[in-house]
C-alpha cells in the first residue's frame, strides 16, 4: 500500500511575466501557485504516494484556487485551515544568460503566517502517516508560525513519523541570528535534513571550505565536511545536499550528494539547460522522500532524486510535472532527449 | 495655459481574468493599475490639463510600474513617495448578465496606507496648482492616510486652490459611522462634492427617499433632495450626483444630475451595454473637474462628465482613454457608433 | 453531514477557439474538459455535497488532464478506470446573434464509450452514498456504454440511492427510435427525469402542443401536459422541464417548470446576455439535486435551480463556476448584476 | 460548373488590438489581412465559385502573408503582381456601446497604389471568367490605380463580363468631387451597383430624402428614389442598398433593398449584436454576386446577401467565414442561434 | 519551367501547449496541422516547385482547416477526397535540456486511415507530374492505406515519375515483422530512399555498426555500410541518411550523407539550439527531392537539404518556413545567424 | 544633480511575432516602440539621468503610443513635433540557431523623416543640458533629416554640449558613398564616436586588418588600428568599438574597446544565450554615455557599458530595462545568473 506524507507550509499565488519579459514590460502575468511544502506534496502524488498538505487560506477566491490547484495534481488538502488576512504573493522574473531570475515577495501577513498554536489538529493530520516533511521557510514566516511548527514536529515525532527537512535558508524573512536559533530547536526532531550549497552556512554557521558560490566552483571534499557536520550536530539518519554550478541564468550544472552516516554518495551530474529553475529543490526533497520510503539503496536515492529535479528545470511554474517512468528513465541513463512517439 | 490639478490617493495593481473567466478557473491575469485618484489624474490628462498624482509606492519592479503606468498617460509623478511594505492590489472579475463583477481587494499595509503626516511637502505640491482632487477612499485607509489627507485639505484650501470630494464609501475599508465622523472633519474644506446613488446615505446618513437602489429605480426626487442637504450641510459650490440604473452587470444606465445652489441640470440618459465598468464615476470626476475648470455651463459640464463616463465603460481597465473630440461628440449628440475612418 | 452524489459518464476534452473565433481561423483553442455528468459533478461540489465521478479514461496525458480538472473543482475521481483507447474531444465554437454556437464532436471509441459490463464496481462506488445521476448520452455511446448504465442504475436502486436522469437526447449519437427503446428500459429506475424543450419529444414522442421550439415561443400548458405524462408512464417522483427562448445565439429566456405529481411550479423567467450557453441544462440538474437533497420545497428547488443555471450561461467553459451565496442571492432577487466589492 | 468571378483591388494588413482595447493600451495586436475586393473574393470562394483576386503586393514576407491568407481561404493568386513599396496597413479598435470603432489608416505609397497601367494583363485575367467586381475604393488610391481600374472595367465589358460596383466612398482617400468625376466614368462599364446608405450622396450627389443617417432614421422612399436615380443615370441591371440603422457600436439593424428596374424587393431587417461590423458590406456584395449568378429571384437575392453579411457581423477579421449552408439556414428563417451539435 | 511533384498521406491536427508547457498544465494549445508527406509538399511549394498533396479528410471545419493550412502555404489540393469519420490529431509537448518532447497520437479511425483503393484517381493524379514521395507512416496507417499506397507507386512507376520514400518506422503503429514486410513490396518502386539513424534498422534489419544512438554516437562507416546494403537490395538510385546527434532535447548535431551507388558525399555538420524538432527529417526530404529535381551534383544536394532541415529545427511547427535564398545562404556557408536588415 | 542628455532621432513602431515564430506564419504580433536614440534615452533615463528625445511623430494613436511608451519609461517627450504622414513601423522576427533574426523596415514617409529645417527650437531644447547624442540613422532618412541634424549638431556644439554619434550604418536607407559624405560633415561636431565591427569600415572606408566578422573571428589589433584612425580624422575625445562574435542567432561572443587617445582599454567577454540582439549597441551608448557623465575611468566606463549591453540582449523588445544596481553588478563580476530573491 502506499505510503503517506504530510508537508505543513505556505502556498502561494505565483505570478510570472510571459517568457522573459520583466516585470516591468509585462500587462499579463502568467498564474501558477507553489512553495517549498507544497511543492514537495505533489512531487510524491505523482509517484503515486498519497500525500497530504497542511496550510491555512483566506476564504476568498484566491484561497480556494491555491487549494484548487493542489487538488488538481493529486494533493489530499482535507487539513486546510480557512481564514485569515490573505494569500501570499510572489512575482517571479525568468532570467536567461548573465540575467538573474528575481522573485519580489509580497508574502507578508499572509494567513498562513497568522496561524495560531491549536489551530491544527496534529493528531488527525497525523494518524496513520508514515514521514512529515518542512522547510526552514515555514518557521520563518514568524513566531506563531515557528511555534506551530514545533507542535507539528513534536507530534510527528511522537507518533512515529520520519521529519525531514529542507533547510531553504530566506534572508528576507529572518536572520542568521534568529534562524540558527529557530532551526537549532526544530533539527532535535528531525531524522533528513536537506539543503543547498549554502543553506549551512548562513543558518547554522556550518561553511564548506575552498569553494566559491558565486563563482561557481563547488568542492566535494567540503561538502562532505558540512554533511558530517550536520549529521552529528542534529544525529540526523540522512543529509543530503544539491550542489548547483550557476554557470549563467541559463545554464547550470546540477548534482548533489547523500550521507548516510557510514557512505557518501555522489550523483551523476547533469548540465541544465534552464526553463524554469525555481522549485528544484523542493522536487529532489520530493523525489528523496519518495526514494526512502520506497527503500531504493542511498545510490538509487540521489540519482532519482537528481534526475527528478534536473527535469524539474525544464518545466515552468513551481511543480515538478512528471512521472515516476521519466525519473527513472532519465535516472537510468537516457538524457538524450530524443522525442517520445 | 492650461490648468493644474492635483489628486492624492492610491494607486493600486489590478488583476483580471481575461475575457469573462472567473478567478477560480484562469491561468493568467492582464496587468493595468488603477485606483479612484490616479484615474481622475490621467482623465485630466486626456484633456490636456496638467495632471500631478501624490502618492506613496515601494521601491520595487511593482511600485516602478504602477508609477510607470501614470507616466505613460501623461500624468505628472514628481510628488510620488517611494518606499513602505507593498502596492495594493486588487483582482477584478466581470461580470455579465445576471453575474455581478466582484472585487477582491487585496490592499492592507501598502506604502500609501503607511504613509506618515509630514511626509508630503504639501506647500510643494500645490504651488501654482488650480485644484485639488481626493475621495473618501484614501482617509479610509487608516488614521494616518486620515491625517495626512487632513494635512492636504488644509493647504489646499490655505493656498486657494478648489477642493473637490468623490465621496466614494467602501463598506469593505471602514463603518458609515467612522466615515460620518472622518469626511464630516473633511468636507469642511471641499468645494464639490460628488457622490453616487448610496455614497450620501452610507457616510452621512442622507437619504433619497423613493428609491429602490438594488432594483434600478431611480428617483429624480429623491436626488434633487440629496444634493440639496450636502450643500447646506457643508457648504459647497457644487453638488454631482451620478445615477446609475443597473438592470444587470451587461447593461446599465448611466445619466448625473449637477446642482449648483440655484438650479439642478439633469444630463441626458445614456443606456450602456458595458465592458468594463470599473472606473466609471471616476471617469465621471474627471471630466467634471475639466468640464468647471474650462468655464462649462453647468448643463455643459454635466453632459460632459456623462458622455465621458459612458465612454469609460466601453474601455477595460481604470483608466478612461478617449479624448477631448471623442467625448464632445458624444456630447453633442452623435451616440450612433458608426465606424469613424 | 454533507449527502453523497455519484455521476458516471464521458469526460471530453473541450477545445474552443478564443473569443467569437471560428474553427477555420483559429491558431490557438482554449482547453477544458466538460460532459453532461461531469458537469453535474462539479456542481454538486460547488454547493459543498461530496460529489464522485464515474467514467474511464485513457491512460496518457490527456486521460490525466480529464481527471485533474475534475479533481481541481472537489470531485472524487477514485472510481475512474484507466485504459481504453482515447478521451473524447469536441470542438465548441461560440455564436453571437444570429450565428449559432457550433460544437464538432470528435468521440467515437472513447475509453468511456468502450466500457465493459463488470468493470465499474457499483457495490463499492454506491456504498453510503445517496443519489445517483446519469444522462441519456451515457447510454447513447453504444451498446456496451448501454449495458453498463443498466448495471449502475439497477444497483443504485437495489441500493436505495434516488436515481436522476437526464433525457439530453443526442441526435448525432442515436436514433429516435433506438433512445426511445433504451431510454424506456432505463427509466424505469429512475425517480427524477429532467428535459429541456425537446427532450421528451425526441426520446419519448412526448410532444408538447402549441410550441413552436426554433421559433422562441414556449407555452406553459404544453409543458405541463409533457411533465404528467412522463411521470405517468415512469411512475417518477419529479419531472422538471428547462424553457430556452432563443431569442439569438446571444440572448435566451430561460426558466423551468417543476411537477411533483401534484402542483406544478414556475421559476423566474431570465432574459440572458450569453456569455457561454454549453452546459446550462447540466447546471440546471446539479442545482436541482443539491436542492431536493437540501429538502428545499419544490419552489424553492426550481428557483434555484434555474439561478444557477442563469449564472451558467455568463461563465466560459462548460462548468458552472458559482458559490452557494451567488446562487443564493440570485434566486433571492437581485440580478442587478452590481460589482460585488 | 462553378462560376468565375474576378476582383481586384488593394488587400491590407489589418492590425487590431485584442478585445475591446484602445489602440493606446495594446501591447499585441491581432493579424489578419483584408479589403474591399479580397473580402468578396473569400466569401464567393466559401460558396463554392472559383474567385480570382488581382492585386499587386511588396515581395517581402508581408506581401507573402497577404497572399497567403487569400490562398488559405480558397482565392486564387495567379495574377498577383510582386513588388512596389510596401503592403498598406490599416489599425482597427472595435468599439462598443457609445464608443465607435476607429481605423486608422497607414496605407500610402502601398504597391497596389503604385501600380501602373499595363502591368496587369487583363486579357488573361479574364479569360473564360464570368464576372468582375470592384469598388470605389481601389481608384481611389490614385490616378494610376484610376487608370487600371478603368483598363479593367473596359476589358471586362469587351470580354463579356459582367461588371459590379460596391460605391465605397472613403472621404480619406478622395474629395467628393474627384469622387464623382472619376466614378462617373467607371460607372459607363458597371451592371450591378451596390451602395449603403450614404456612398450615393457622397459619390454623386443623390439623396435620399427625409433620412438622419447618423440618428439612425432611415426611410424606404428615400432608398427606392436613391436606387430609381442610380439605376436611370447609369443605365444598370441591378441597383441594391444596403440599410444600416445604427443604434450603437454593439446593436445594428441591417436590411436591404434590391431594384432590377421593374420592383423594388425589401430583405428581412436582422436586429444585430456586433462582434466585428467591418467587411459587412463586403459580405453583403460577395452573398449578392452568388446570388445574381445561381439565378436566384430577385427576393432570393436579396436575402441571402442580407442574411450573409448579418452572419458576418458576428465573426472577427474582414472575411465572412460562413458556408452556404449557414447562409441558406438564416435566410430561411432560422435565426435562433441555437447551438448546432 | 517548374517541376510538379507528388505527395501522399495524413494531414493531422497538431495541438502543442505554448512554450515548455506540458500536457498535464496547460489551458491553451497551439493550432497548426502537419504529418510527413504535407511538410514535405509545403517544403517543395517554399522552393518554388509546384506541389501537389493528396490526403482524404473529414467534411467538417478541422478537415476543412488542414486543407487551408496546405493553401496557405502554396499547395496544391484539388485531388483532396472529402469524407471519412475523423482528421487525426496529434499532441505534442516542446522538451528542452534532459526532458525529451512527447507526441501523443489520436490519429486512429482518421478519414486517411479509411480510404478504399480505388477512391484517389491516380491516373489524373499523376499526369504530368515528375515526382512522387511518400512515407513509411501511410502505408502502417492500416491495409486500405497500404493497398491505396501499392496502387499509387505502382501507377507513379508506370507513369514515368521518379518515386521517393522516406523510410519512417512508427513503432506505434505497426510491428517491425509487419513494417518489413510491407515495405519490402513498396520499394520495389522506389527510386530514393531516405532514412534516418535507426529507420533501416527497425524496418529492414540493417544494421549501423559501431554505433549508439541513444548514446548520441554515430559512426561513418556504419551507415556507408547501411547505405550500400539498402541500395542494394531495392536497386534505388539514390540512398539518403540523416545522423541526427541526441545531445539533449535542446542540442543536437545534424548531418547527413547521400550516397549515388557511387559514392559517399556527406554534408557539414550543424550543432543546433532546437525549437521545434518534429518535421526535420520531412524538411530533409523536400530540400532534397528540390536539389535532386533542380540537378544538383550530390555535393550540392546533400548540403542544401541538410542546410535546409537545420533551419527547420528552428521554426515552430511541423512545416519549414524557409526561402530557397534563406538556405542557400546557410548551404554557402553563413551561419552566423546575425541580424538580417 | 542628475545630468541631462538629449538625443534626436526616430521612434518607430515594432511588430513582432510572438516566440520564435516566422512573420509567415503568425496571427499576432507583439507591440513596442523602438529606435537607436529612443533606446538610449530610455537607458539614461533608467540610470537616473534626466533624458529628453526630441522626435517627431503623426497626430494619431500611433504617434501618441510611441511619445506614451518613452514617457512611461521616464523619457521627457516635451519637445516632441506633431503632424506628418505617418509612424515608421519595423517587423522584427526573433532568430534562433542557424536561422538569424530578420528585421523588415517599413519606414518610409515617416513623420520625423519629412521633419523640415527649422522646426525643431534646438536653443530651448540644449538649454541646460550637458550632453547631445545622434545616430548615423538619423541623417539617413532624407536630406531634410540630415539638414536637421546638423543644426542640431551645431547648436549643440555651439552651447557646450558633448555630442556623441553612434555610426550605426544601414544600408537600406543610404549607400555608403552617401553616409561617408554626409558623415564626414556631421562628425566635425562630435567628441565620442561609437561604431560596432563594420561601421568604420561602411561608412568611412576604415576596415579592421585580419579579422573576418561573418565568420566571427575578431582582432584586437585590427581595431585599434581602426579606433585610431577614427580619433585622428576627427579629432575626437573617445572612440569605442564594439565587437560581436556572432557563434550563431542564439550565441554571441560581446565585449567592446574604448580608446581615450592615451590608451586602449578592453572590456571583459560574455558569452551571451541572447533573447532579444536588437537595441543592443544602443544600450552600450546610453551606459557609455552615463558612465562618461558620472566620471567613470575608462575601465570602469567600458565595463559598465559592456555588462548593460550584455544584459540588453536578455531582454524582449529595444529597450534595456535594468537597473543601475543590475548593471553594477555584473559589471563587478557576478554573472552566475543567481535567483534574486
Amino acid at each position: 500500500m502506499s505510503k503517506k506524507v504530510v508537508t505543513f507550509g505556505e502556498i502561494m499565488l505565483r505570478l510570472s511575466p510571459p517568457g522573459y519579459q520583466r516585470l516591468v514590460q509585462t500587462d499579463s502575468l502568467d498564474v501558477t501557485y507553489g512553495g517549498g511544502e507544497s511543492n514537495v506534496a505533489v512531487s510524491l502524488a505523482n509517484y503515486g504516494m498519497q500525500s497530504y498538505f497542511v496550510t491555512k487560506v483566506p476564504q476568498n477566491p484566491l484561497g480556494q484556487s491555491a487549494v484548487n490547484h493542489l487538488r488538481r495534481y493529486g494533493v489530499n488538502v482535507d487539513h486546510t485551515q480557512w481564514g485569515g488576512e490573505r494569500l501570499g504573493i510572489y512575482f517571479a522574473e525568468t532570467g536567461a544568460s548573465q540575467r538573474a531570475s528575481v522573485v519580489v515577495y509580497d508574502r507578508a501577513n499572509s494567513s498562513i503566517a497568522g496561524i495560531k498554536p491549536g489551530e491544527i489538529d496534529w493528531q488527525t493530520a497525523f494518524a496513520g502517516k508514515d514521514w512529515f516533511h518542512f522547510t526552514g521557510i515555514t518557521p520563518a514566516l514568524g513566531d506563531d508560525a515557528t511555534a506551530v511548527t514545533l507542535e507539528a514536529v513534536k507530534a510527528a515525532k511522537a507518533m512515529g513519523l520520519t521529519v525531514s527537512c529542507d533547510l531553504n535558508y530566506r534572508k528576507k524573512l529572518w536572520s542568521m541570528a534568529k534562524a540558527n536559533q529557530v532551526m537549532s530547536g526544530l533539527m532535535e526532531y528531525v531524522d533528513v535534513a536537506v539543503g543547498n550549497e549554502e543553506d549551512a552556512e548562513k543558518v547554522f554557521g556550518i561553511k564548506a571550505q575552498d569553494t566559491d558560490i558565486t563563482g561557481g566552483k563547488l568542492s566535494d571534499t567540503g561538502y562532505r565536511q558540512v554533511a558530517t557536520q550536520l549529521m552529528e550536530r542534529f544525529k540526523l539518519k540522512y543529509v543530503a545536499i544539491t550542489l548547483r554550478e550557476s554557470f549563467s541564468a541559463s545554464e547550470n550544472g546540477w548534482s548533489a550528494l547523500l550521507y548516510d552516516g557510514q557512505q557518501f554518495v555522489k550523483s551523476r551530474e547533469y548540465k541544465i539547460h534552464i526553463v524554469d529553475r525555481v522549485g528544484g529543490g523542493d522536487s529532489f526533497c520530493g523525489a528523496l522522500i519518495y526514494a526512502l520510503l520506497a527503500d531504493y539503496t542511498p545510490q538509487q536515492a540521489v540519482d532519482f532524486a537528481v534526475a527528478a529535479s534536473c527535469l524539474k528545470h525544464t518545466i515552468p511554474g513551481d511543480f515538478n510535472h512528471v512521472t515516476l517512468a521519466e525519473v527513472e528513465a532519465l535516472a537510468g541513463g537516457d538524457g538524450s532527449g530524443r522525442v517520445q512517439r
